[in-house]
């Protein structure tokens, strides 16, 4: 193992220790689809997704420093926030978010129920930077970026880690794949079990970013917002730190395009075969392994979240 | 602890040892709900229901006599249908299984997926019985009965004894009843663990003939085939075993009432606020918890599986 992966790899672990007493440890579940095949379903995690693995281990590390911050601010459109609001009223700090305008109102609502304020008016994918900035510097208040964060990256990482304590023979792991935290993690997880562990992150061919990334060996951005039923994938470039894990380490061994007919077939086989009510940004691995597009082997699929917009899901539901 | 309870109780164990290599462990879950609440989602279950434990029980008990059965016949217009299906697969046997007319098209189709005959031409809840013992007679073969055959029961209390191997400490378990053989099972194994778990049933309201043979102590029968959201629960009556063991041996300590519109909205929290896609009648259970209707205490709910008609969740999930 390389001195960065054992390194990255302990702070995985410690991770673990230190969330442990706030997150869920989801089960590993077998199904009547293939027997190769053990899902992780973060749609049981606290808050409905992985994203509380995150933004413990970030929150509860930034509260033990010395001078303690005065607060935290994250911009999501979704699991992020929620995560993040969860984790803030759990140390006891106030916590802002910033959620676009348009966002999944369950989500939003969500936010504001675990205790955080959230600005949603003059939001836009564009002005959010901006905007975070100015509340940054007026309330001084810490960020928890939703996946260019070496503390999220490591949070993120647990879950596969469970994975391959209760299936430690997996041959591939896949994971989606938006701005790189959840995969990250899971690569760091998976190399430092078995560098042979085949590591494959899941994008929708329309936010087709760190697929180009990859291939291109630099950081490539879309030139807008993506219009994908995972709207939990939907940022337009992967971070520095999540790019150099994955494809300058090397961790990552593949990136796999998903269509949205692909997203859409795979939510239906989860709540209709499997039984698990997933968002379509969680089936996106799912969409994957029924296309055809993993390769074989004893495969564990990480089903990142369940937040699904029930309108959608209802519609998706009725399409034969 | 009775002889009675001893015997059935050993059973149960014997159950749990013959059909270990063809079910699946599920798991136990926390929830966001609730710190006191166990769910024990047998919608995970091989074949999306609990009804493989039972069936299981049955076939390869029968299979293993000497003279051989024939084969095997079912009358069911769901889950069992496709247990019974799977289990006579498994031992190489056929099996017969009369779905009466109108029922949901996916169970039919599994059925027929999983190797079984299925008649559904001519079948109705009237004449079902009398097409069962000709296709008997003329087949010669054997039947497995939903609910009232102590293999079935047996079988269906290995789900309980697992929710409390993971959770010795519940003070309240709930499952759904229809003709009673899960709900026999569980309070089998639920008593032999502890007296003191309170046994609940959760029946739907406009479906009461197990309410009112607990409240007579002798069996009612329904006029007419219910209409219920719980397409599961759709007996007309209890049968003599399962009679005995909830009432008559009083291992049942309440039959609680819900009503349609409690079953939509558990089926709403189910799928929007849990992840997890049930079927209405394995929902029953927690529209009994969401309607305040269970003791207060440490609580499992059996939420008894998930094939659902897509259609039906479809509207419900529109249904604010």
């Amino acid at each position: 193992m390389t001195p960065y992966l054992e390194a990255h790899s302990a702070q995985v672990r410690e991770a673990a220790e230190r969330i442990r007493p706030h997150v869920r440890r989801t089960p590993s579940l077998t199904t009547d689809l293939d027997p190769e095949l053990r899902l992780k379903p973060e749609c049981f995690q606290v808050t409905g997704s992985f994203k509380v693995r995150g933004a413990f281990n970030a929150i509860l590390t930034l509260a033990a420093q010395q001078p303690m911050p005065a607060g935290f601010i994250a911009v999501s459109s979704g699991n992020h926030a929620q995560a993040v609001a969860l984790a803030a009223a759990t140390v006891g700090l106030p916590a802002l978010v910033l959620i676009p305008e348009g966002s999944n109102p369950a989500k939003v609502a969500a936010t504001r129920a675990l205790g955080a304020e959230v600005i949603q008016e003059g939001i836009t994918f564009v002005t959010r930077e901006q905007r975070l900035r100015e509340e940054m510097a007026a309330r001084g208040l810490t960020m928890v970026h939703p996946f260019d964060d070496w503390n999220v990256i490591h949070g993120q990482g647990t879950a596969a880690l469970e994975l391959l304590e209760d299936s430690p023979d997996l041959q591939v792991i896949a994971a989606p794949l938006g701005g790189g935290g959840l995969l990250s993690g899971t690569a760091i997880s998976a190399k430092s079990h078995d560098p042979a562990v085949r590591v494959i992150g899941v994008e929708p061919a329309v936010a087709d970013d760190a697929y180009r990334s990859w291939k291109a060996g630099t950081i490539q951005t879309l030139a807008a917002t993506p219009q994908t039923l995972a709207d939990g994938v939907r940022t337009t470039a992967i971070g520095t730190r999540t790019f150099e894990v994955m494809f300058a380490q090397g961790l990552v061994d593949e990136v796999v395009l998903v269509t949205e007919e692909e997203i859409a077939a795979a939510v239906r086989v989860a709540w209709s075969r499997l039984h698990l009510a997933l968002e379509p940004t969680g089936a996106l691995p799912l969409a994957a392994y029924l296309s055809g597009k993993l390769p074989a082997g004893r495969t564990g699929l990480i089903l990142s979240g369940g937040n699904a917009n029930l309108e959608t899901v209802a519609t998706l539901l009725r399409t034969p």
